[in-house]
């Protein structure tokens, strides 16, 4: 038995058949109809089906059929006729299994044996149409809100054709323990639905239909969860169905393959699991690669990169040399590397274009972005001596990977430079910050989550003068690799894209500033303002702030007494740089001067 | 006494300097120092104070001052240390009142007797800079999160320079009973801070940090608030403060503007209340006028409107002529007017241009709305026979205000024009829907039910294939004006902007569409899908339904038997039209069908 995935329409936006192409083409075993989504399409039930069977996608669930349990029995005539209608259709469609969610409206007995009693006469009745009722307890449902309760009353209507419905959603938002799933027989689960969500303290019905995530976007356990379900022998589908305000807006395809990715990685989760029952074939076996050694190198692309070149110099970092076949050149310091790359940049402010991290195997780090339908990049940046693998992230920034054990190799590529200093006052890359608009943010979480194997770290809210910034961390446990992802607001003035940068690290930032500033670089200007109320947060000695003051160094301390120091470079198109220096464990990244940092930034826009 | 009106510097976006100016330009008396946008600002506290004075604007408190009480006494003299250089800052700043929050960090101590005697040494070390202490409790507050324990607390620290501060949010949000409120002496309250909120239901904290709103924009009961404060003699000023994504993004002047008639529609409302204690002089009071009692027309503006001329008389509208002086005509059916206006209209589509409304007392009605500062619009549609006083709305729809006895007099002004017919099947307006960027949908709902004396409705999200379409409609007690305010989704696919509609009321919306067919009318077509459905939903006698769907009627039925019969046109610009009958009492607007339209709308753009 093979893993099969699948989709509820509601998912997607556009029309139904655009999302059934979209399924398809995307990977997707079979999908759920939404009910509203054929209710509003033209297409008749007969060209639905026929379109699915071109595309060679199975039709897995009608739904929802809402209010049929625990009515009245005065009421329970209207509840046959409406079902004997939906069956009649399922009919038409070829679905032979419907969602039935438990009474959130009409429901006036709460009785687990009426309940049961209903629900048998409905299978008996939708028995002869060949269709299948999946029970599932809705988290708000009005008496039934518990997977356990759901499954004590399908177990009591004792027909073949009721079952349950399982929705990690409903599940793990009331924080109802899912292993008791496994005391569930496997053919009594007639469907599974997966939804992830973030960890969000508000009314469940919002939380649901707002902001449920594709696996890997938030933070419920679902390889878990799965692993429960599959104890059981459960053999349909894994169909996803996410109610997200975003999703809904984005272009279909790229979010149908975006949730099949999703899946992707949660079945390989669930593949490494101990399981009860037979282990179903999982169709991917993604390659057990860990997250990122350590950062390549930065790639900043322009039509000129002049202006980078000289913050670079000012940083302290040692010109390389010129790439021998490309209007590319390098910039080292530590273990810090820059390529300033004017190749098809024709009218390109200087951007972030490319992020190269160093990995332990970069054939299986690149089989695994392969697998999880990473889009590939044909590599430009340097010549055929190293022949790095590159995909681009759902912003559109190129992520290659290096051998960590070729160290860098690549670099002999550049001539006619100059040999790096001994003495370098910044010794690598501490993190990078990315921009992304709203379309793209839980894409991003999930694609450097699943391709590059990297964990959710701190979150955090940053106000600036003109809205709040999301920012979310994805890092590397050890923390060799972070990446700060962040969510733009939605009106911003930046003719160039929201600014993006790197942070070097530093083992004596205040040096670092010092030299800089004898080497020309002036700093973003931070207000005096800001030292003031640094006197007054943290019992610093005057002489060390008024230095701080003078090179534009801003500072912050941890709860445990391990502090951060650190500045900002002007932005150059949509690039800044920032030298940080952690001491004592700190593992933040200067939210609180975040904000301070945007309305500086801010003035120099003006 | 007269009531003084101040915002706080957080609820806007831009510097400090911008925000100083726009609230001086928007009418307010004075400002909060929201401590984060000064540690933001270039400007030394000397020149924020000498901007202020020539602003004329006060300089009413400093914020926040957290984690102050309940900490151990190990703790305390660093407290102290912060507190005191915080003081002196206030004294830079010439600003007497500093906010002062429970304690939600750092507290671990739960004792009244310990948080009033850290706060009553904090007392004794402001009153040497001349600062008071306006303790509050957050909603979230470790120990202190009750505003009555927080004035217990104060009244125990037993010190001149320690007072409390209410906040509405705080204490509404809470549930707490703000009739208690009346026990605190006046001179005890240092600050009031006002905020309205919708009726969410999540964690205190997002909500009171993203979905604050302007007061009349939520759902507290503000009027009844201040009045209790103002029933304790409290003289100090009425203050905003609103923590909101949008208005964190939103042009700072026009955010001002908005927040300013918030506190002028509020005061007018507290001038009408019963108070314990001498009533404060309200410096505007509003004309006391209710509600329009009926739509009086409505404007098409295009540059060509002639498809609209076509519709109009499929819809049997009765041609009324040209205006004798402008390229202007006018199209009547009963009650309902619609005016077709090409002046001035080069290069625009047809749209949705103008609504106007008539009232008892046109005057009052003109000044109320210039109170609230809303924009007033050069009357351009009618020649001087008709003078009637016109606005724009936060979208750019301009509002129309005539004189309900006389009866749209200005009809006669169109010449050339036939006599309206005695059988026609549509009789006046229903509703008019209204789509707003996200930017100014919340403006939106404070404008219509300040200016206009409008009241929220029902609220309701709605699925299109590109996005969730929020709608809050806002009506008249009686139902015979109402508007639907829709929020547009992000991203959506309207070359001429997202569409808005008229709903005409109709007798008989089936003999209505019969008649509109044989004319020519192609209503939007609706899926035949959808009539399957209708079938389940509700037994309908199949003839019916069979015409309903030759004639793309929908149909939708309330819980009491009421039901409502409905078709809509095709939309031309971005207008269309809908035809309504309501019956036994039906007192909604389909919201089931709206998603049926709005995928049949999606598809004939494709």
């Amino acid at each position: 038995m093979t893993l099969r995935t699948s989709i509820a329409t509601v998912c997607l936006s556009g029309t139904l058949t655009d999302k059934l192409s979209a399924c398809a083409e995307a990977g997707f075993d079979g999908v759920e109809i939404f009910e509203p989504d054929l209710v509003g399409s033209p297409a008749s039930p007969e060209e639905i089906t026929a379109l699915a069977r071109r595309l060679q996608l199975s039709l897995d669930l009608y739904q929802p059929f809402r209010d049929a349990e625990g009515v009245s029995e005065d009421q329970f005539p209207t509840v046959l006729r409406r079902a004997r209608l939906k069956f009649r259709l399922m009919q038409r469609l070829g679905i032979d299994t419907m969602l039935v969610c438990s009474n959130v409206a009409t429901a006036t007995v709460d009785d687990d044996a009426v309940s049961a009693s209903q629900l048998r006469r409905l299978g008996e009745e939708a028995e002869a149409y060949g269709v299948r009722l999946a029970f599932e307890a809705l988290a708000w449902g009005r008496f039934v809100d518990d997977y356990r309760r759901a499954w004590r009353i399908a177990e009591l209507a004792d027909h073949p054709s009721v079952g349950v419905c399982l929705d990690s959603f409903h599940i793990l938002s009331r924080g109802h323990d899912p292993a008791e799933i496994e005391q569930i027989p496997g053919d009594k689960i007639f469907f599974l639905q997966l939804a992830d969500a973030p960890a969000l303290r508000m009314d469940v019905l919002s939380w649901s239909r707002h902001h449920r995530l594709f696996p890997g976007e938030g933070s419920f356990d679902l390889a878990r969860f799965v692993g429960h379900v599959l104890s059981t022998g459960y053999q349909g589908p894994m169909s996803l169905e996410v109610f997200n305000d975003t999703f809904r807006q984005t272009e279909v395809l790229r979010t149908a393959q975006q949730a099949r990715r999703s899946l992707t990685w949660l079945e390989d989760l669930v593949a490494r699991l101990p399981l009860q029952a037979p282990r179903p074939d999982v169709p991917v076996r993604l390659p057990d690669v860990g997250p990122p050694d350590a950062f390549d190198f930065i790639e900043v692309k322009a039509e000129d990169a002049g202006e980078v070149d000289t913050m670079l110099r000012q940083l302290g970092f040692a010109f390389r040399g010129h790439h021998r076949s490309k209007p590319v050149r390098l910039w080292t310091q530590g273990r810090a590397r820059v390529v300033c790359n004017e190749q098809q940049a024709r009218e390109w402010a200087p951007t972030l274009a490319a992020v190269g991290f160093q990995v332990a195997d970069p054939d299986a780090s690149a089989g695994r972005a392969h697998l999880l339908a990473a889009p590939a990049v044909f590599r430009r940046t340097h010549s055929n001596e190293q022949n790095l693998a590159a995909f681009r992230a759902p912003d559109g920034t190129e992520v290659f990977l290096a051998d960590i054990a070729d160290d860098a190799g690549w670099v002999p590529e550049f001539e006619g430079g100059e040999e790096p200093a001994d003495d370098s006052l910044l010794t690598g890359v501490d993190h990078v910050n990315l921009a992304h608009p709203w379309q793209s943010f839980d894409e991003a979480v999930l694609f450097y989550s699943s391709v590059l194997s990297l964990q959710s770290g701190s979150s955090q809210d940053v106000a600036a003068p003109t809205g709040l910034v999301h920012s979310q961390v994805v890092r590397s446990r050890d923390g060799k690799v972070r990446l700060a992802l962040n969510l733009a607001p939605l009106a911003f003035e930046h003719p160039h894209g929201f600014p993006q940068h790197v942070a070097f690290s530093s083992s004596d930032a205040m040096a670092a500033a010092r030299a800089a500033r004898s080497r020309g670089l002036r700093p973003l200007p931070i207000p005096g303002n800001y030292y003031d109320d640094l006197v007054a947060r943290f019992d610093l000695p005057t002489w060390q702030v008024v230095e701080m003051q003078e090179l534009g160094v801003l500072y912050d301390r941890d709860d445990e007494g391990g502090d951060f120091t650190h500045f900002y470079t002007e932005t150059i198109g949509s690039v800044f740089f920032e030298v940080v220096q952690r001491r004592g464990g700190y593992d933040g990244y200067g939210a609180a001067n975040a904000a301070v940092r945007l309305a500086a930034q801010h003035l120099r826009r003006q």
